[in-house]
């Protein structure tokens, strides 16, 4: 085999044979492929596409570069969940200790973040003594026991998509819903759920702006898992603002306990009850009403925040903040954003508040940077509220930035107040069975 | 400015500037580009294409990545050639000194090959003596003296296309019409001479084997070489079965000395004759029927052969084969390929053929291999030519290789015999103005 003659084929889009493809991907790992041969197949990929076969071939390729997590020492049906990614994305949080507590085991590894914010690991790291890093052994021994643990990504899992996925982000290649897919849907098949759950984003806030190409992306991901052996969905969810009002690590936090004590009843609680129902549906718990009817007393009867406490002291932190946010939440510095007009609040652009709590702290803007835990920002009023010149919309934190201002101009400059009431989408557009 | 950005605006098809089309050459000459950035670029023009204003600015940017020769010495106009290749291509040891017989300055550097035959210059050194390697100021000291010379390509004429070039044999992203047309009009450019005649071949023996293609190619560089500041033309001419009867490197310094001697009336010299016509015209010697004129009369008079002579002398080269090609021509072994059938020569596969001279010595399998001067290939029936079972079709020759048998019944199989007439297409197809 030649990678002269695979990349032609590609570039004249002739669909790949399966051992083609375990040629370049083995070849890019092992390095027999350079660089710059990856680069040229890659962009081939990106502007002429692969088919789903292709697709699903690449993904098992990526998957198998590295280790296969077995997780049949887990009792019980096991459940995974991804996010596209958005920022205020905490649903993490929320649905493993919901679908624990209703007998579902989620094994779930996250990783942290390099962008606007942290990432669920940085998030969970804002818990006094919470261990992110646990053995395998440890990680499946939780689960038993516990329902569910969130670790960080550790061992060799899907090298290739490592190398491949550093390699896109310098030769502008990283637009491809095929790669998306294959890139997203190898991490998920060598952690070794039984069952996957996406959540692909659209909108504004989202990777993939528009709709379709979220349909796509989702369809393509549905199909990929299922022919590799697993009950696969995705939901379609609108991220055309900031999902809940809190944006931070400790911030984050604390509003995933509000939901499971109960206390919310806005569109990120929607997400979440969607979320957990659809994985305990795919998961065999019955069927989509009987589901959701589980979510909501799981919340109702306490036993999901119980779930939480579990899991936090198994991985060995402290639960006390959950009574006193204080413990985790220790903002020095805060500045309260306020509107200069009156209307309806039209459009709350996520990426730019994404950038001002990176600015204020919460995010890393490289890679070895130490994420500020209390700097954040809680939102006072979502896409569609009424407001009044004056009225509070937001309060940006911080324990390391001293002077906000200029971070709370651009933050109000995200706001957009119009004299007529948006249009408010459903938080979930569509299922992808 | 930033290559991701600009790999990105290729890849969605957005024009580029001139400046960043010179930021991503000069950057990949001196390395800040590295390959695989560069490979992903080329992949993204290959699959989009570049407009006509985005291939001028990336064929001035390579050609000035290195020296620009300065021809301002030489007296009178110049006129440069290029063909782009095929089995049996001698045509520039004949137009240059049948053009420069004319009066017009014909400054030819001509590379080595790499491929099936040797190039111009390993033809050249099958005459003893020949000297290809000449500085600069010798050159254009023949140039004004003889009115040719025809050397060795030397000193740092356009890097970026020798890098490009090297990059694009191992990515898959040869086949690309701007990129063809900014690799051979860069280098044209860089030469240095006023006028430029193109000769793009089509068929099967060609690199561009669909007519249209050629045609598209042809327009581009004549476009390209137009806009920066040079007279240009193209010819686009047929190359659906080896040029002339000999292939080799001795083999077609005689065929030459033969059409110089008006001894040929073939389709060869044919071309040869409508090629120097056109490098007359576009220099300005008259209209394209007195050019025609002047040419037929520069080979019955003798003056392009003695002119021919003047040259190989100007470079220290013995003419004592002109009347006795046994001084060049010395192959110890040799194998006739007689025909099995009889009918009409249907067509006669150039690559294939090329690949038996190749095989029999005349090329390089290998950089640094030495070619064999007297191997070769002499092709007794043509296209369309009524042969009978056992009639000679061609002789296989070879100073090195004693056993030509295999290489014959190769040479057998790439003559297809048929009871029918063949189509034979004219010479010349079209001239792009």
């Amino acid at each position: 085999m030649n990678i002269c003659d695979i990349i032609m084929k590609t570039k004249r889009r002739t669909e790949l044979s399966e051992n083609e493809i375990r040629f370049i991907v083995d070849g890019f790992v092992s390095g027999e492929i350079p660089d710059y041969q990856m680069a040229a197949w890659l962009m081939a990929v990106c502007m002429g596409s692969l088919t789903e076969k292709e697709t699903g071939y690449l993904t098992s390729a990526m998957r198998d570069s590295g280790n296969v997590l077995d997780m049949s020492e887990v009792k019980g049906v096991t459940v995974d969940k991804h996010s596209t990614g958005g920022i205020g994305d905490k649903t993490s949080l929320v649905i493993a200790p919901i679908c624990a507590s209703c007998g579902i085991k989620v094994p779930k590894m996250s990783g942290r973040g390099l962008g606007f914010t942290g990432g669920t690991i940085d998030k969970l790291e804002s818990i006094p003594g919470f261990v992110v890093n646990v053995d395998f052994e440890k990680y499946t021994q939780i689960i038993n026991s516990v329902g569910t643990a969130i670790i960080a990504q550790s061992g060799n899992l899907v090298p290739a998509d490592k190398k491949m996925y550093a390699l896109r982000d310098v030769t502008a290649t990283v637009d491809s819903i095929p790669l998306i897919c294959s890139s997203i849907m190898s991490k998920k098949l060598a952690t070794g759920a039984d069952c996957i759950l996406l959540d692909v984003k659209t909108g504004s806030g989202a990777f993939m702006k528009s709709c379709p190409d979220a349909v796509r992306l989702a369809e393509l991901m549905v199909k990929t898992g299922k022919s590799a052996g697993k009950k696969c969905r995705a939901l379609i969810t609108d991220m055309d603002e900031p999902l809940g009002s809190c944006i931070g690590n400790a911030l984050e936090v604390i509003e995933a306990v509000e939901i499971l004590k109960g206390n919310k009843k806005d569109r990120l609680t929607e997400l979440c009850i969607a979320l957990s129902a659809n994985m305990l549906e795919i998961a065999g718990a019955g069927n989509i009403d009987q589901c959701e009817e589980m979510v909501r007393r799981a919340v109702s009867e306490g036993k999901a925040l119980e779930k939480f406490s579990e899991m936090i002291e198994a991985q060995g932190g402290d639960i006390g903040f959950i009574n006193d946010y204080s413990e985790i939440f220790k903002a020095e510095y805060s500045y309260e954003v306020r509107s200069c007009t009156d209307g309806y609040i039209a459009c709350i652009n996520s990426e730019e508040i994404g950038y001002c709590s990176l600015m204020a702290g919460a995010g890393r803007k490289q890679k070895d940077d130490k994420v500020d835990n209390s700097a954040g920002i809680v939102l006072n009023a979502g896409k569609g509220d009424k407001v009044k010149k004056g009225d509070l919309l937001m309060t940006i934190y911080s324990s390391t930035v001293v002077e906000l201002s200029e971070i709370g101009n651009r933050a109000l400059d995200a706001v957009i107040i119009s004299d007529t009431v948006p249009d408010i989408m459903p938080v979930v557009y569509k299922i992808i069975k």
